[in-house]
């Protein structure tokens, strides 16, 4: 595999930044969490006056074999659906997308249909129709986790290459709530239970039907000798969608862009890439608390301190289209408000 | 005191909102605290298309005589002073309106300064150059109270001509998180210790001060025979601008306008306006969660489930114009997503 230079961004600028956030005719830290916000900014783009250009949103779609094994409460067949949906421009991620300003392209890593070629807004990245199913072997090959890795990197340099850099991420896969569940578990050892989830709406029997089903995938895996080393975690229980767009978050952190993290899928992404290259995390802003069981655990194992928590459980980028106009919010009063001086407005007392 | 008819909204169109909002292409409840919002708003203007047109914000200042004994962390003078930076439009809330739409007016309800006759954006209706000290005697009289709270209902009468339907309300007056410290104990009950927080930032000896001098207040009120009319309460308590924004949203909430309601202090107009008109609860969406102690109190004592929890204290209608994008969602998600049947995707097994 190709390596990511990422490198922690140099804190030199950050007192300088602190400073004009506390200038700012408010009381200090008034803004919460979107002057933290303001500073990772400042810090990634190593400015006072950071900029947000050309946003972009990414929905990276794939199958999973082990969908078929009954871990999700939609048919298999959803997915390409969406997919459909997506590119009709019906979906959720679409009408916040268009909302607030993003281009979207969805990408098909993995899924299990044709497309019937070259379609409008929609990447052929396809890897294979569908993993394999983690309950009885690797959902895929360490090539094609490497090329999966690839692939999302070359997307995401392309946008770079567009003067792109703030790149929502997003995904849809019938089943890709359990893979995360699965790369949750095993990178940052908690305890499976958790980490698993009601994804899409599986009743008490659903849940404890995917919970045996993923402790046998890993019982599988453990009894086979599986470490906890994220490339291969990745391949053995990931899906097509989750390895590309984690080539594309390391592409994107390469990139000095402004990552902006959905929920507990996309979020198992970024756990795998920050464990490949921690300083990843530096230019992630997460953007959603998911209603979903196990996004808080590991929100927590990231240190991450989400914008919203509106009890959101749809993936697709929504959390991630739905934050933006915080994100912008914070850039822009660093840029456009007044200070005390400039302001004539006295000060504390 | 000109009595408003605030109706209740109908109810029988909440099942076809509900089926229209279940049949989008989403598992069931998946866009959380978003579908709530677009059900309300459905409600209130009786509709499955509902919209947002021409939406306002307006900022109610005023000075408050308590000021001067020590409530606040800032002199009394910052009041017109950020009237000014919200006139030259330096102010967080000049940037986040400006960012989302807004049309933004000041209010000056009793401002203790002289602007210098007519202002582009400064609406007069200043009641006297700030309020009495209410640790001494009543705030206000209650034919100053009326004359507020008409004027402000003269204000939104005016928006709705212009066709707007959306109102957001935010405040300036340093002191008063007291006076919204004071209202929300008398209307709600509880101990005045959970009611009151460190406002633009008291540190441990200013907050102590600050509970006692309320007390005070308290104790002389009802010695005085004070009860928990919320007319009366406001006279003795209230600023000229928390009137005015009773009068306003009462109003607004006549006119089935959306009320976005902000943090403390404009919670605690609202918590005045819904004692004196309960529907009016109906007609509000409440936009975020304050760091300010006293806050969560407060929208507990009104059923809110707010928006935005970003630990935000600035006031000003920052947390409704940061809100205001994801009521636009709620409303864009319920006009434009496609359904499982427009999109021919396949529902739960």
């Amino acid at each position: 595999m190709h390596s990511f230079e990422i490198k922690v961004p140099n804190r030199d600028i950050e007192t300088a930044l602190q400073h004009k956030i506390d200038r700012k005719t408010k009381p200090l830290g008034a803004l919460g969490l979107l002057e933290k916000t303001a500073r990772k900014i400042g810090l990634i783009q190593q400015t006072l006056t950071p900029s947000l250009n050309n946003p972009q949103m990414l929905v990276f779609a794939g199958d999973h074999g082990a969908a078929k094994a009954g871990v999700s409460a939609y048919p298999q067949d959803v997915t390409w659906q969406m997919v459909e949906n997506f590119l009709a421009g019906g979906a959720a991620i679409n009408v916040f997308a268009r909302q607030n300003g993003f281009g979207l392209s969805v990408v098909d890593a993995g899924v299990a249909h044709d497309f019937g070629g070259q379609r409008d807004g929609l990447i052929d990245l396809k890897i294979a129709p569908g993993t394999a199913n983690y309950i009885e072997q690797p959902a895929m090959t360490a090539a094609q986790c490497a090329q999966a890795i690839e692939q999302g990197a070359g997307i995401v340099r392309g946008l770079a290459a567009a003067g792109c850099n703030v790149v929502g991420f997003g995904e849809m896969g019938i089943g890709n709530t359990a893979s995360a569940s699965l790369l949750t578990h095993c990178l940052t050892g908690l305890p499976l239970a958790e980490c698993v989830g009601r994804g899409t709406g599986l009743d008490d029997a659903g849940l404890a039907r995917k919970q045996d089903l993923l402790e046998t995938a890993l019982v599988r895996y453990r009894n086979g000798g599986g470490d906890n080393d994220p490339f291969t975690v990745l391949a053995e229980f990931g899906g097509f969608e989750i390895a590309t767009m984690v080539g594309a978050m390391l592409a994107a952190a390469e990139a000095k862009m402004v990552l902006l993290i959905d929920g507990f899928i996309v979020g198992s992404a970024a756990l795998v890439a920050s464990c490949l290259a921690p300083a990843l995390l530096d230019y992630c802003v997460f953007c959603h608390r998911s209603a979903e069981a196990g996004h808080r655990t590991q929100l927590l194992a990231m240190g991450a301190e989400p914008l919203l928590d509106l009890g959101l459980r749809l993936g697709e980028g929504t959390g991630a289209a739905l934050a933006y106009p915080l994100v912008q919010a914070a850039v822009n009063f660093l840029n456009e408000m007044a200070s005390f001086e400039s302001a004539g407005v006295s000060d504390k007392e």
